[in-house]
């Protein structure tokens, strides 16, 4: 796997914690901060430490795993501990978590004294393949997802695959609803791929191959003008379900749970909207279907639903917007759909 | 005056009103939002009114006025409005008031759905003169100025110097002295301008000169690297001195009477340490002591100071960075100051 070039920075797969060592050793840091969480100070702190025990210029921000740290309140503790810790414009924050950190920990340090230079080391499947890469930065307010952020790009990106191992099952789940969602909207054949292979443990070379998909698109379209849009599949209706099981379950919904509801949802909307086939909407269907537990969408909800999606920040004019797909591999963006069509295709998933 | 071209975007002077008018009714976007404080909802915002009356998408946030509210709690509550508003990524968010109103505004629109344009409508001499350009955003955070912030630059600046006509004569002397750096750091001629001017009530022609002045700078250096640090003379103490006067006094001191103390303190520092001439150095205090009222600072309060100083963004690895004055019109950067050098700097001003 070679490393891949993204916007101004690299993504490093092999040797990744040489590399990051490398990186700081080399850097013109006058001081580092680690942004955790509980898990991943316990399973992946203590490898990088291990091989960066020279370093005494080193501090530990932890805040909680979970969305539920995604706000303004976890940035406000961030942003005074860097303060407390004397942070300076020349420190590095690195970001050693899932995408919770990731997006959390990029939009603290990119406006800490207006930007301080940070790195991903993600640790879940899902921040690995999704969060981790395009320079995306955000927190959650009033239960609305990435409200507020950024496009700051990280230095560097470090993925190191042996993480993965110390994940449960349904972390590894969630992040493959958006691997499954890069073979949809652009490679056939990665789909295929995915679809014959052992998702229980995503081997490294599908990590990449993912990555390497995200990594694409976003170069061409770093602010989400365009091609980036069609990385939206799924995570319209995806969003809504996700926010709305984080305010009403005990046990909410993962990201990569809700996304996969919302591209059979959205699979739905692209055959009754633009000609995805019959064959095509029941093999993802299936696919999907195998993996992830059905989830319960009460008609009574659709209304809620529908009012999350009216705040989705990717409308324009009120009007709700989603890509969709064209066949298997092929997406087109910016398809407005009506209240009536998303109601339809939640009630289709419904009846599978 | 000429229109000034900026980090991409204009800097108007002449018919700001109708060119304001114009920007909204050619732009693209889909809403409008006025960011204004009780002061410019009375004085100014009618004026803009009575030209856009055929605008129905046009909603208000009023915020209050002073340093109290540049805090996160406040732009919580600008994104909160903006959420329940409706506002999508074609919202334009129209900053009306001085230097709290763009840099807060600025700095949400910045991060709101991780970007949304802005315009700057700046109110107050200081706002005009400052920071209404070069592109910094920023909120304070336990009582450290500034601390939070994006680089993020508006998309039109409207100067329209009538606005300064409702000004009480403190709220000219705390923009004067930013006008009165920009002499002292870049062009002698332009501070002999000053000092034999009536500075009661500056012209227009003044103003364009400092904003001249400072665009320069920023388009030189958008992001401080280097010749940009020259605009921070006078601040480091500056800042010091207003963050202990916010957290000590009742009525505390405007920006720019603790820029003059800064300038005052920062000319000695450079007297003791880049040459600055004696005689040049009596002129400054003249100049500036005639404008500005004596500021009492016991020697007690240094070890506040100093501490404060401490945690100014400006530093590096720990060390307090100064710009000084090598002559007038002329500064160099970089200067590390000691907490010895800064102190007598200190006892300095109260001696005079």
């Amino acid at each position: 796997m070679n490393t891949l070039n993204s916007i101004g920075y690299p993504i490093y797969f092999n040797n990744t914690i040489a590399e990051l060592v490398k990186f700081i050793e080399q850097g013109n840091y006058s001081r580092f901060f680690v942004l955790t969480d509980e898990n991943t100070a316990k399973h992946c702190l203590p490898v990088i430490r291990s091989h960066i025990d020279k370093l005494d210029n080193f501090d530990i921000i932890e805040i909680n795993a979970g969305e539920e740290s995604k706000n303004i309140d976890f940035c406000v503790g961030v942003w005074k501990m860097l303060i407390d810790f004397g942070a300076d414009r020349q420190s590095l924050l690195i970001n050693l978590g899932g995408g919770v950190i990731s997006d959390l920990g990029g939009f603290t340090a990119s406006t800490y004294k207006r930007g301080i230079d940070f790195v991903h080391v993600p640790t879940t499947l899902l921040s690995q393949v999704d969060a981790s890469v395009g320079g995306k930065t955000g927190v959650d307010l009033d239960n609305i997802k990435n409200i507020i952020g950024t496009f700051a790009q990280p230095k560097a990106v470090f993925i190191e695959h042996s993480f993965l191992q110390t994940l449960p099952a349904r972390q590894i789940l969630s992040g493959l609803a958006e691997m499954l969602k890069h073979g949809l909207i652009f490679d056939a054949g990665y789909w295929n791929l995915l679809k014959d292979s052992d998702l229980k443990s995503p081997s490294a070379e599908l990590v990449y191959k993912s990555v390497e998909i995200k990594n694409k698109v976003v170069i061409e379209d770093p602010h989400e003008k365009g091609i980036r849009k069609s990385l939206n599949f799924g995570h319209t209706i995806g969003h809504a379900v996700e926010t709305y099981s984080l305010m009403n379950d005990k046990n909410p919904l993962t990201h990569g749970e809700a996304i996969a509801i919302g591209m059979i949802c959205e699979a739905k909307l692209s055959n009754i909207k633009v000609g995805l086939s019959n064959a095509e909407l029941t093999q993802i269907n299936e696919v999907i279907g195998n993996l992830y537990p059905k989830y319960n969408i009460a008609e009574s909800s659709h209304n809620v639903l529908y009012s999350i999606m009216q705040k989705d920040k990717k409308n324009q004019s009120g009007k709700i917007n989603c890509t969709l797909l064209t066949s298997i591999g092929q997406c087109r963006i910016d398809n407005i759909c009506t209240e009536d069509e998303l109601c339809e295709s939640l009630r289709y998933y419904s009846t599978l």
